[in-house]
């Protein structure tokens, strides 16, 4: 048994789910990768818009880079490659399906990257070599259409990663999992399964987006005013139902939000919207329509303050705004940190008279995920060796191990990584041997990279107490204090009624700092007295700590 | 009928869950108060501690206060007594039961308030006159022993404010609410019902707190180590259902968080815990156990930062830390805005070797308030001439609308309040005629109210992009700059790695207001001009927008 006859596997990525938005596998010398997505940030981290793996370990290997295969088109799963791809180099040929290539070309025409990437669509049948790696597809039911698993197999045995799924037996486009791909795939043989289990924590079956039509239908019958639906701009199927149940109930549809139109456009094109006559308008169009004959599909599911919900919700919105007797479904279930802002938005569209429906109440709403017996389904299909829960948070990854052992697989197979480790996996091996970099890039506004901890751990502390700068003026030749003190704070106290306090901290201060004090002799610990000073002063008046920082100016 | 025969209802307190804090309600010259509770700040209200109601409309009328009635020992029902009683006047005799009044006791003697307060106990069967209003008491199930509904008879009408309600057929306590007292009220004709609704989104009944006893049972059986409980620090009837049940299964129970071990110790004092013998012990005592024999209940259910459990899941907590085989179980339910506080604890602690056991996988928890079919009960057995919903969002009070509504109550007669907002009612009137000062009170480390809505829109935006201080120094005499801009930035950039930038930024302000400005002609004018020209500049460079603040001194 050597080394080169084991597969490594290492699942990068920011955020705590682990090898959710990219995983890394090496044979020999020929590596691919599958996903290049995106994480969104916490609300432990202010300001930062997007978290995109770290690809450190791969900068020194790009030329052994044979393939890219992305699975399904949502963004924490394609939402990097316009980040990363032109790092990995733009050389390196992309797989997808169809339905996730158009996704993708959305994504990079933004950034004028398009012409210059091999993307290559796939279809479920297609056999890809790439390197030492044979790469087969099995299509899966997910809430986007066109999603697929992968059957790697490599010299050291068959890898199957199953992508996000569930096993729907009545999906929106009518294309179920394909069950028996994964039971043949599972006769050959399988080493490793790497499987989805963010939704470990649901008995049962996850319901069928079949439900989701069924409410629809009932919510449009009764529905006594315009209609307003609340989702993802990638929820491909969703959009199609809302289509469907408006015609059937005469309403006409109309789109509002830039990714929706985009995606909705695109998948038109494509064929992945099946569009029923004289039913999509412009929301421009809406004034012909009287409130019955309307439905709008909106972005903004989430709470996020951009988006069409919020600025409805605000009254911000030029084009739509609630009339009384609007019904707004929000399809979709705030993620864990979204449920503060989506319960604001429904409070406040419920004050301006609109009926809301969201999926505490109303089935509005299915996870695209399996739940434990669709997880314990796969884990029979496929019959592997060795076993690695993904795409979950620790407490997924556990629950999930203890799912596997109740069907019979040792502990000692079951492998629970976090995003930077690596296991390498053989026809007599299963371990974990070591780890590489992967903690969180930061995107910012423009920029990628250029904040880490110390600015996010400044941010936090900045929304707590707020700062007050305290500013001293230094001669330069004897370094005593050459002017009166200044001090300005934000979101510490309002300054305007404050004066008090504030008077008394510049006169503490020069006090303290005002004789035979050189402050130029060693600013770095003026600096530090200053802010252990005022820090002290502020607290015993307050009992807050407000970021202090103080600038000597040397005049 | 003059307006002297009709009763005004007026809920006050900051947040959006209208009523949940305090409610005055005010007959020609006498006034009651219902509640003196709290809020908790929102995850957009960074630093805030506490919220607590307005009462500036109360404090030109203090002497016609004539009594405050407590209808439970949850924080926000009793937890703005120590700051608002003093200004309400100690004087004002406080109604409550035993149990209550015990934790407002704990509370005051924190403040040294204990001795100067008039807390008289109460039992569900006594009545109170309290100027022209009479109340009595109707004993009601919730999360917490020993809570009370309230009728309240004025020449106007009977008005029922039932308090935090569920209809538990098997609480832990044995005691059921009084279904008869109910009744027996109703049938001498209800004004006004005012009805908990917080959790209107549930459909059926809300389980017993006897489900818990099922679960921790199952669990306590199955542990294979120590076991952990963590929950509210009030919550008495968990500590009893841990207790009982570690009894059975033969562990100690040590209680670890000073909230916690104050309650219980006050709570077993009053007899509101049953303690079965040799049970609890010191947690400093567990030593001399081996896990099998051990439980502890700790605070921190919440995913509070300084809580007992995050210390553990961060190994900080001096008493206790997780060993591998440990069962943790977390009996509640993360409120909205906990989630993701919650969820990176749990993470924390299955990485240690933790089982862990919470709301989501196991029902260590059930609410305690009442879901759909008991609003319905509370509605038939009171059959008020009119309603309104309180303690909810405006989504939970437009929901109980529509739940009333199906009872045959007239949209009419439903009345959706917000905080602040006039009710007034009599036989031949209900309407909303006015409203009065609510505005959310916040507090912040030693003081009450000196912030508002400014510092918090200021921290929010130091939170999102950090801050940039810009310095210029000016000559007193002439205006002109009269040395080097000085930069200083915390949360928006890392310093150390962003020179070029923070120089760039010094040589544009130098150029732009170096020669032939007078920055003093117009200091407001000059500060503005600064703001704007470097918020431009930063913006264009990195797509971000800190907080601008400029200084100018003068030399």
């Amino acid at each position: 048994m050597t080394l080169e006859e084991r597969v490594k596997v290492i699942p990068l990525g920011g955020l705590g789910e682990v090898g959710k938005n990219m995983t890394v596998f090496e044979y020999g010398e020929d590596i691919i990768i599958v996903d290049v997505g995106l994480g969104f940030p916490t609300d432990d981290m202010p300001g930062v818009d997007l978290v995109i793996p770290d690809i450190t370990y791969l900068l020194d290997k790009l030329s052994r880079v044979k393939a890219i295969f992305l699975t399904h088109g949502h963004e924490d799963h394609i939402g990097s490659l316009p980040y990363l791809l032109p790092q990995l180099g733009l050389q390196i040929p992309l797989y997808c399906t169809r339905l996730t290539a158009g996704l993708i070309q959305v994504k990079l025409r933004e950034r004028k990257l398009v012409e210059s990437v091999q993307l290559n669509i796939i279809v479920p049948e297609d056999v890809i070599q790439a390197g030492a790696f044979k790469v087969e597809f099995f299509r899966v039911a997910h809430s986007i259409p066109d999603g697929v698993g992968l059957a790697i197999t490599t010299p050291a045995g068959i890898i199957v990663h199953t992508g996000d799924f569930k096993f729907d037996q009545t999906p929106v486009d009518g294309k179920v999992t394909e069950f028996g791909k994964l039971a043949e795939i599972g006769r050959r043989g399988v080493l490793l399964l790497m499987s989805d289990c963010v939704h470990v924590e649901s008995p049962g079956m996850t319901p069928s987006e079949a439900v989701v039509t069924q409410t629809f239908d009932q919510i449009f019958r009764e529905a006594e005013g315009r209609i307003i639906v609340a989702t993802f701009a990638s929820l491909i199927s969703r959009v199609q139902q809302v289509l469907d149940t408006s015609y059937r109930y005469g309403r006409k549809v109309a789109t509002v939000g830039r990714s929706l139109e985009n995606n909705v456009a695109m998948a038109r094109d494509l064929g992945y919207l099946d569009l029923p006559e004289n039913t999509l308008i412009k929301v421009g169009e809406a004034v012909k329509y009287n409130p019955l004959e309307l439905a709008f599909v909106v972005t903004g599911s989430q709470g996020e303050p951009m988006a069409v919900l919020n600025r409805i919700a605000n009254r911000e919105h030029k084009a739509l705004s609630i009339q009384p007797g609007d019904t707004v479904i929000i399809s979709a279930t705030p993620i864990p940190g979204n449920e503060t802002a989506v319960g604001r938005i429904i409070n406040s569209l419920v004050r301006q008279g609109a009926n809301v429906v969201y999926s505490a109440i109303q089935r509005v709403h299915v996870s695209g995920h399996a739940s434990q017996e669709e997880l314990k389904l796969m884990l029979n299909f496929t019959r592997p060796r060795y076993v690695m829960p993904i795409h979950g948070e620790p407490r997924h990854l556990a629950l999930y191990s203890r799912l596997a052992q109740e069907l019979g697989i040792s502990s000692d197979n079951i492998f629970i990584m976090d995003n930077g480790k690596v296991g390498e996996f053989g026809p007599n091996f299963g371990g974990i041997t070591g780890s590489v970099p992967a903690g969180p890039i930061y995107v910012d506004g423009a920029t990628v990279g250029d904040i880490g901890e110390v600015v996010i751990k400044d941010r936090q502390l900045l929304s707590r107490d707020g700062i007050l700068m305290v500013v001293l003026v230094a001669d330069k030749e004897s370094g005593a204090l050459a002017g009166p003190v200044d001090v300005v704070s934000r979101g510490f106290v309002y300054m305007r009624e404050s004066g008090e306090l504030m008077d008394y901290v510049k006169r503490r201060v020069e006090e303290q700092f005002g004789q035979n004090e050189d402050l130029l002799a060693d600013q770095t610990l003026t600096i530090r007295r200053v802010k252990e000073f005022v820090g002290d002063l502020l607290y015993a008046q307050t009992k807050r700590r407000p970021v202090v920082t103080p600038v000597v100016m040397r005049i």
